[in-house]
Parts: C-alpha cells; structure tokens; sequence
C-alpha cells in the first residue's frame, strides 16, 4: 500500500530583488511560513530537504543556523534550475519509505548577489566553457528552438510574444511576483533583442532573489487536533528524469525529457492532461512554454499559438498556465522555482489565491527543467502532480 | 516490512594526484568499476546518486555525459564530508519505498583543482568568512579540541601521533591509498606544526583526487542467475543528523552529533559497539578519531589512547578502525570519502581486502562528518552499519 503524501503548508517570499536582504532571511522567512501555515512549530518537521544552485556547501545548516535548529537532518539538492523539485521528490521517497512523517523542504537562491557570470557553471569541464565561450548559452538555445518552430510551422514571432503578454498579465495579479506590470505585445516585441527572434521580455529575468518553501507529511492535515479546513492537497505524482544522449536525437523541438518525466507523471497518478485544471511550468523563455504545451500533451505540434489564441491556457481558459505570472514574470531564483511552483499550485487548489484564483481546478501539475547546456540536454526534468 | 538493502557491487580509484586525470574520468572509472563488481550493465541502475563538493551545478550529469547514458534519473548531493554519506542515505530511502530496486552512488572530487583557498566554502554567509580569517578553520578548531583533550585527560601528545602511526601503517597495506608508507612516531611528532598540538602528518592530506561508488539494491546478490559466491553485504542502518546550536553545548571533546548518530544507528541495527568487526571512521585529524572511540562506546573518555596501545584499534586487533588507512593516509577527497569507506568495509566484510584483510569480522561501521565551521558545528554527521 502507497502511503498518501500530503502538502500540509506552503509559503514563499516575494520574488525580486532583495539587495538588503541576506539568503538565510529568505530561507527563514519561507520556512517558517510554510510552518505556520500548516500549524507546525520548529522542532515538528523530522528533516530538511535544501534546494540551491549558487549558495555554496553546506548551505542548508548555515541558511537555518540562527533558528537554533536541534539536530534534525538537512539535506542539500542540487539539480539546476530542477533543484526545489527534486528536493520535493527526494523527500517524497523518504515519506513513503516511513523514514519521516513531516518534513520541510525549501529552495533559495540569491541571484542578484551570487549569480551571474562571475561563477562558473561547471567547475569540472571544459566543455560547458567551451561551448558558452561560442555562444551556446540558454537564451541561444532557446533562440534556436524558436527560430525552428517558427521556420516549421509557419508561425509569426508574435506568437512568442503572447506567452509574454499571458504570463505578464498574470504576474501583475500576484502581489509575490517580480514584475507587477502588464505588457502588451508591442511592448514585448520592440523590446531589446537578446538571441533572435526571443527579445528582453520573452525571457525570465536574471536578477532575481527569493525562497520558497512546503511541508510534506504523511498525516492528513484536515484531521486531527490541529485541522484546517482546507481541503487536502496530495502528491499524486513526482518524476524526476534526466537527459539522453543517443543518436538520432536531432529534433531541438522535441522536449523529450518533459514528454517523458509527464508521461511517467499521469501515469503515476492515473490521470490524464484533460484532467488537468492549473499547471505551473518553466517558461524560462517564451518558446519554452509552446513546447511544453505538446509535452504535455495540451496540443499537438505547432498548435500552442491556438491554445494562447483562443484563451484556453489564459487565467478565465480552460487550463491556466503559470497563472503565478510563471518565471518570465514571477521571476526565477533557481533553487526556489520548483518550491514555488508547487506553493503556486496549493494555493489554486486549495482557493487561496486571491485575485488570480481559478475556479474549480482540482489537478494541477508543476514542471522545471534544469541545464541544457553542452549537451546535457536537458540535465533534469522534474513534473509533479497535485490534486484535491 | 522493511525490505533488506544490499551492496552488490563496490569500487574506488586510486586516491591521491591525478593532475592528469579529469574528473569525469574518475567518476566513471568507479561507476563502471562498481558496477562491473555486480555483474551490472549501465543501463541496469534506475537512477544515480552522485556526492561531490565543489563541482559546480548538475555536476552528476556531466560526469556521466559521455557514457551515453539514458535518461535516468540523475540526483545531486551535498553534505560537505558527509556528501557522500548522503547520497548513499537518500538512495536508500528510495529502495526502501520501493520507488528502485537498483542504483549507483558515487562520490567524487579533484581537490587538486577545485579545492583550496580560492573557492570560499560558504558563499552565501559572511560569517564564515570571518570566522575563517580570524583563523577559525578546521585545523584550528581540532587542534582546539586536541589540546583541550591533552589538558582534561593528562595525556602527553604523543597519543595523537599514534592515530597517525597506526593510519599509515594501515595505508601502506592499501594499494589504493594515497600514502603507501608508514611513518614512525618520531615523525609525525616532528613533523611542521600545522595547528599546535597538531602536526602536519596528523592531518589528512588536502590536495587529493579520487572517486567511489557502490551499488545499492533490494535484489539479494546471493540470488538470481548472476549470484556472486560472495557473501551478501545488507546495509542494516544508516542515519544522518545535523548540529545542535543550543545554550550549554559547551564540552567541544563531546562529539555529540556523531554519538547521537552512532546511537540512532545501533538502535536501527538492532546492534552495539560491542558487535563491530571492522569500522571507517573519519580521521581528519587524529585527535577526532580519539573522540569517536568515546562516541561510538568503545571506551569511555580520555580511554582511546589505552586502546590504541593496546593495538586493539590496530590490524590484528579486536575492532580494527580504518584498515584502509582512513581520510588520514588514503586520503581525503570529500565527496567520494563517504563511499569509499563503505566500499572499505564491504571488502573487507566479503574477504576482499587482500594484505589488510580482517579476518572474521561480520559487522562494520562508517562514520563520516561534514563542516564544523562557524558554529554548524558539525554540519552533518552519516552512520551507516553493514553486515554479512
């Protein structure tokens, strides 16, 4: 018998920059939300799961050092712009394992003060210098991917532009969100070119601060002394896959990592993308989000213009995406993204989020990617599914 | 039920300078060695676990990149020393919840170019910083502990040297240590002062390369049409804890984390000190594997150098305490150590340890321990027991 996992609290900072802030600020302030939130005092969690990329060893001991924590284990994860998720996934096997009832796991990350290109990607491998030394960074991945599909399917550039003009729209309905502001799609287009044809506004932003953090337990948090009135959010589904190298893998518009992390994930949870009633993915950039659409199976090849189009993915639409305002406007701290992606999707499930609230979504699914760099491509994809 | 986990398969290089060697090399030469020793194909393992310190992001992935390899999950681990402690840890909460039923840990890490002064060990804490440039690194703060032992139990310093004096003879027996000779007691008590009382041969050496893996799985190696005649190695407790900071924790000879990890550990084995064959333990500095004596109830305070005059801590010995030659003379390359003790013991357990070979030991213990700066002190400390 599988035991039920649940998300029995969920709190994040706001996303942005936080100059005068330092990174166990943050930490704390989303652990100890996340607490709060599900009625927990410190010394209640049995472990904690860190998510980070840039932050340096030890990072989870030294971010809750002031808390006077007692002893309980911390384990830090590290899987790219995947990190938060996979800190969730790992906690998840120790849960269903028995090893744990509660546990918090939290992402972080301080991009405005360790971020950026003064600290090397790999420190292991030529390669990643060499081929970013040539220009093959993300956004010129990315650009490729774009120039492809408009090349393929006939489609104007506008089209990536009104993921921005959505995801905009959506972020400045989200008072945690880096960008408050709607953009239109002129704005999004005469903006500075960055990699052709992806302009400033079609990619997230990369100076970014933020933490995120949810208590994972096995106890049903709308029983016991301490129930809320919430309904009960579970983890129904938590795949983490990484990259293939193989022969033949030619097509750059073939998410094949996500495809397969979703494809595993539905049937995990015995649901299918029709069932879905909010997702949270990782439109790092624009194209990144009309790919995802086919990965998961909301469209066939070419048609995510369709679904933007008529609506369908827009807060008010059938499926919203990144109704949080999604990484181009929420912004991404990597190691906080996956956290707060699935703090995103509680939240909707559970009909607390405010001004952006979708009406009776009960499934929702989260996605990030992480790396993509010199050939591991991608390194991680982690999809996660949530229902009430 | 808990279901039985097993080390079917066991590997290392050589540790010491590969100046030459990158480190995607070493890590492969461990995982295809472990895997081989298990009778494994690579696309056997569901997933891999890689520990490592100062690697940099999705490190695990691009190790493994020019295997080929498949798609499968690839999961990033940090614990300081006790990286790779962690990584065996979490893999194990998979296999226990039935999520694998077969993956790799590996640790890995190339001090000679990535460790050192010029990577800050916590980027995100100016705490750290400043404590280390008032000269709060580790060697201080073990050699604090080392004259504060000398003072509390009258013992001359020459009970430190003798960790040293038996470690090296240990590791002159170990084709893959680093150190392959002995030093005598005059040595090592002459040797540069590194931290008084501490000397330089009481140290463990820090510009080494090296990597490990095991293979961790629920599939009883004594089974099935690939059987081994080896005995099967189940790994019968492992727990990883983190520092206390509260108010009293005054005794800096109290290792309390590691006893209360040894502690949770027997409990799980269902075993005591008193059960122990053979035992990994971490000797940074020789002054910590007196106090681990005292926190794994071998002896009771200040006893530990009683033990080692009586040789029974030696080769030859009741409980021999790192045959291989420990951090001290195989050598110390952070991420991979946690594995490579375990690796120690499995051989030794199956009676593959060759001119070091323990004879009858049945029950091993590793213990690993990670950071100890700035008040995370110790970060993280990692037990796991084996037996046959």
């Amino acid at each position: 018998m599988t035991r039920d996992i649940y998300i029995s609290g969920a709190a994040m900072t706001k996303f942005g920059r936080h100059d005068a802030v330092p990174m166990p600020s943050l930490a704390q302030e989303a652990i100890l939300g996340a607490l709060a939130d599900a009625g927990l005092g410190l010394d209640d969690p049995q472990a904690f799961y860190c998510a980070n990329v840039y932050g340096g060893m030890i990072l989870g001991q030294t971010l809750v050092r002031d808390l006077g924590l007692s002893g309980m284990p911390m384990y830090n994860v590290e899987n790219a712009c995947a990190s938060g998720a996979t800190g969730i996934h790992l906690a998840r096997h120790a849960l269903l394992a028995g090893i744990y009832d509660t546990v918090v796991v939290f992402g972080v990350e301080k991009l405005t003060q360790l971020g950026g290109g003064s600290i090397p990607l790999q420190r292991n491998d030529y390669k990643t210098d060499l081929y970013a030394a040539q220009g093959m960074t993300l956004p010129a991945i990315y650009a490729m991917r774009a120039t492809r599909y408009l090349h393929e399917t006939g489609h104007a550039p506008e089209v990536l532009g009104q993921v921005a003009v959505k995801n905009r729209r959506h972020g400045a309905l989200n008072p945690l969100s880096q960008a408050r502001n709607e953009v239109s799609l002129e704005e999004v287009m005469n903006s500075r070119k960055v990699y052709d044809p992806l302009t400033l506004l079609q990619c997230c932003p990369s100076t970014v601060d933020g933490a995120a953090a949810v208590v994972l337990t096995t106890k049903r948090p709308s029983a016991g002394s301490s129930a809320t009135r919430r309904p009960d959010v579970r983890v129904r589904a938590s795949v983490v896959q990484s990259g293939k190298r193989e022969e033949g893998l030619e097509d750059i518009l073939d998410a094949e990592i996500t495809a397969r992390a979703a494809h595993l994930a539905f049937e995990q949870a015995g649901l299918g993308p029709d069932d879905l009633g909010v997702i949270e993915l990782h439109d790092a950039f624009t194209i990144a989000e009309l790919l995802y659409y086919e990965a998961f199976g909301l469209c066939g090849r070419g048609e995510g213009p369709r679904l933007l189009a008529d609506g369908v993915t827009a807060l008010g639409g059938r499926v919203p995406v990144n109704p949080s305002g999604g990484l181009i406007a929420k912004g991404h701290p990597l190691g906080a993204t996956g956290v707060a992606q699935m703090v995103e999707v509680v939240w909707q499930l559970q009909g607390r989020a405010e001004g952006r609230q979708i009406e009776g979504a009960k499934v929702g699914l989260t996605q990030c990617t992480g790396g993509g760099i010199a050939g591991v491509d991608h390194a991680a994809s982690a999809v996660h599914i949530l229902t009430v």
